[in-house]
């Protein structure tokens, strides 16, 4: 990684996450061929690969055994991204947000139709355990991929992301309070990243308090993550239009941003940032992993939009 | 069971099965309150309580330990009821079948609004894998729970259930051929029945050989009982009108009974049936919970609408 920036390694990164993940997703053949065809079209849209990473990158920095990737690993990783992608599907439809396009491409209700995009949703859900249950197992590894199958399904659901989305939705309109706001972030954005970094931590072999830390270590992030966004929300309208428009504000959303200003903001972001990596520093070994996962954690908050 | 009617007794076993799915539903409280309300108001709605029943039965007739079906019967028995429910309620969608009642009641985006309604759908799948994972394993039963699993998983999924609602759903409006038909009733209908029985036996501890005699036993079972549902459709319709009409004729909906006529049709449920029950008599002890089972089973297919 030395004589390479940090952008060039993300993207081979990126690209390896993509091959496989696509090494899991179903053939696309049989009766119910356009099914495959919405669910793989909804994960091949496109996308950072950022949980899956944080998966690979969260094992490799706590020790995980690099024989045991492909067997137990992988499937997680995969499984991960194929949850992240059913809730971009759902999110989209008509009753939901009712987006025609994401990241340049129709949306996978648009290009496969309402009933299809609903099942596609549903197919990647459940494909996502589907993939999860492809871990090959050696005898004793047994526990930790039924632990990290808990943590997968805990930070999916109720509990997790779709509780987010729950209180997300049901106030769209209205304005939310510091503290809905707050929970909203922690579930609908922070749920899945916190269960990656705690699922790689997992499969690596860690102790419960080592798991423990990974998810608050990745819950400082995805609240980094999602106060930036807000930011960038802002600064971006002041980039295109010369002034702040607060371009949420105009469907009455409440951010971040917002409630709290600018400069606050940006003051809790670094210090949840700095808070993360500080955490982070008191685990792992010093290589280059080590040195990459810090990277990919400073990215995901200051990236520009 | 002697001196009381089979329907007594499974009155009393449905009942049961109600509590315990209900011992497993989440509390309703916390910021995203009306998903759990959502949730809970589509699994109590109502429902024979079929699949969990035979997962139970079926552990039973094969002689699971009675000690250990709180631990690890009862998570899988709810997990099933679930999803069960979860289809129900993304089935009813607008998009989908677009039904308001279900069981005299307001289907759950009815009652709750169409985002909660796909939303709880989402949750109550994600909750059954919570479910599932909250089995109590002793040491050396993590094996069968994981074979179990990746049975509930693969038979809900788009090689299952979600297959056939596909076809299902894409072919409205339009006739069937037979071939489509009877892979929308193996799949739509008979996937979760082969499940139920094969996650018994899995769970019972059954070698892989008598699971997949459950698996066949009740793919056959299940298609008797689509195609009993095709005959119950132009009889009842003939005792209400005094004339068959093929009610669902008037939706172009093609049905085993409206391709292959009443006579032949009642044949083929026979012919199931007699072979479902010859098969399972090769397996399983012979005491009450035998002739509880095979009674549950032509009660299946048997039953009037």
């Amino acid at each position: 990684m030395s004589d390479r920036t940090f952008q060039e390694v993300l993207k081979e990164k990126t690209e390896q996450i993509t091959e496989i993940v696509r090494s899991f997703l179903p053939a696309e053949e049989g009766k119910q061929r356009i099914l495959f065809e919405a669910m793989n079209y909804s994960v091949l849209a496109g996308g950072k690969r950022i949980r899956p990473l944080l998966i690979l990158e969260t094992y490799r920095y706590l020790g995980g055994d690099p024989e045991r990737e492909k067997d137990i690993v992988y499937p997680f990783l995969s499984a991960m991204e194929m949850i992240h992608s059913y809730s971009l599907v759902h999110d989209d439809l008509p009753a939901m947000d009712n987006d025609m396009y994401r990241r340049g491409k129709m949306t996978t209700h648009v290009a496969y139709g309402h009933a299809v995009g609903i099942l596609a949703g549903d197919g990647l859900l459940n494909y996502a355990f589907e993939t999860a249950l492809k871990a090959k197992m050696l005898p004793g590894e047994q526990e930790n991929v039924l632990r990290a199958l808990r943590v997968l399904a805990d930070k999916a659901g109720a509990y997790g992301m779709v509780g987010g989305q729950t209180v997300d939705v049901i106030g769209t309109g209205k304005s939310f309070t510091g503290e809905e706001l707050l929970f909203i972030y922690k579930l609908k954005t922070g749920a899945l990243l916190e269960a990656s970094m705690m699922i790689g931590a997992i499969l690596a072999g860690a102790d419960e308090e080592t798991v423990r830390a990974m998810e608050e270590i990745a819950a400082d992030v995805g609240m980094a993550f999602q106060i930036q966004d807000d930011i960038l929300d802002v600064t971006s309208t002041v980039a295109e239009l010369g002034k702040a428009v607060f371009s949420d504000e105009k469907n009455k959303k409440t951010t971040y941003a917002s409630l709290f200003g600018i400069e606050e903001s940006s003051a809790t972001v670094e210090k949840l940032t700095a808070r993360a990596l500080a955490r982070l520093s008191e685990y792992g070994s010093n290589g280059q992993e080590s040195v990459f996962l810090k990277e990919l954690l400073m990215y995901l908050v200051h990236r520009t939009k």
